[in-house]
């Protein structure tokens, strides 16, 4: 133990990441594991403003490059501020999103390309990728109605993107997978809880 | 007549760009030219809140980066929504500050490059480079000096940086110049402001 890992978590709206991270927080606690858990966009003061100007529902007139430059923008200032003195200090990290997100999110669903997003990216972080990323593959019907299902949850902008929309987007994190096998490891979102959590929990004994 | 024309004016806070753009704009008026004057950060909704993000000077934890993000993503918002449209509609376009003070307080003062910088910010604009730039040269010590003097202007996050900040920025700007002769012209804004927008004018005329 007292070694570092950086982990995020990926995948459409509604497919349990943020569910999935708290519990696997907890058993990290459990065996005596010093963990921070964040989301982006957010996750700082300057970073959680810039996360109210992306999600902002009336923010309709927003330029695609806009959105992918202000990710970007907390981004860096997460890492900086949150992320990479948690790893200096030898926690492990659990972060709800990452730069998979504007690939994916961006590159494809905004048609910004991915290679251009991911450039923009390598600006605001360098190469301080995570050490592994758990993909949350889902239909994106199930994504969206689980959604709907869970009213105390806030719709923001990009939820309400068309089914194509997000259809893309799933293709996208798949082809990522592809693209960064070593890294990027896929799980059955549409499986309960219980047994998500086991095999998210499997995968982070190898790196342990 | 009834050709765009896209200039932005560059160079240290109190080189009297503010005022020297308001005279040039009534100037064009006067021969019946549309314009549209705007200023960066800023400019549209959106980007006027980044620019509030950006020069809060409580901001003092902001990751340089991050900074540079945001002047890229406020840039990117108000090209998309006011500077390009306007440019369609054959409007002349005086733009208080554009890419090169990214170039030249991000890429020099902020240490971080001015081809990493000039790359974020092909993302957030193209090619749509201004067809010329007016740079108003200034010993940084008589900027701050009349700064100082202007009571009623607002000191933000970038006007409280050392002399050795803004004696970088100032060459920084210079070495543009000489990257591009053809798209900068160096004005000396230690003259007097009738003397400063005669130039100005004379250098309008040639694009005219």
């Amino acid at each position: 133990m007292g070694n570092s890992l950086f982990i995020s978590f990926e995948g459409p709206e509604g497919a349990g990441k943020t569910t999935i991270l708290k519990l696997i927080a907890e058993k990290c606690k459990e065996q005596g594991i010093e963990v921070l858990t964040t989301r982006e966009p957010g996750g700082s003061k300057i970073a959680e403003k810039i996360r109210s100007i992306i999600l902002d529902p009336e923010h309709t007139e927003m330029d695609s490059r806009t959105e992918a430059l202000l990710y970007a923008a907390a981004r860096s200032q997460h890492f900086a501020e949150k992320i990479a003195p948690a790893l200096a200090s030898g926690k492990f990290v659990l972060c709800d999103r990452f730069i998979d997100s504007s690939l994916a999110y961006q590159g494809v669903g905004r048609n910004l390309g991915i290679d251009a997003v991911h450039d923009i990216n390598v600006f605001a972080i360098g190469d301080q990728m995570p050490d592994f990323t758990i993909l949350f593959d889902l239909e994106p019907e199930v994504g969206l109605a689980r959604i709907n299902a869970n009213s105390g949850r806030e719709i923001n902008r990009l939820d309400v993107e068309s089914l194509a929309f997000h259809q893309s987007v799933r293709e996208a994190y798949l082809q990522l997978a592809k693209k960064y096998p070593n890294r990027i490891r896929v799980v059955d979102a549409s499986k309960n809880v219980d047994e998500v959590v086991h095999e998210v929990w499997g995968i982070l004994q190898t790196y342990m």
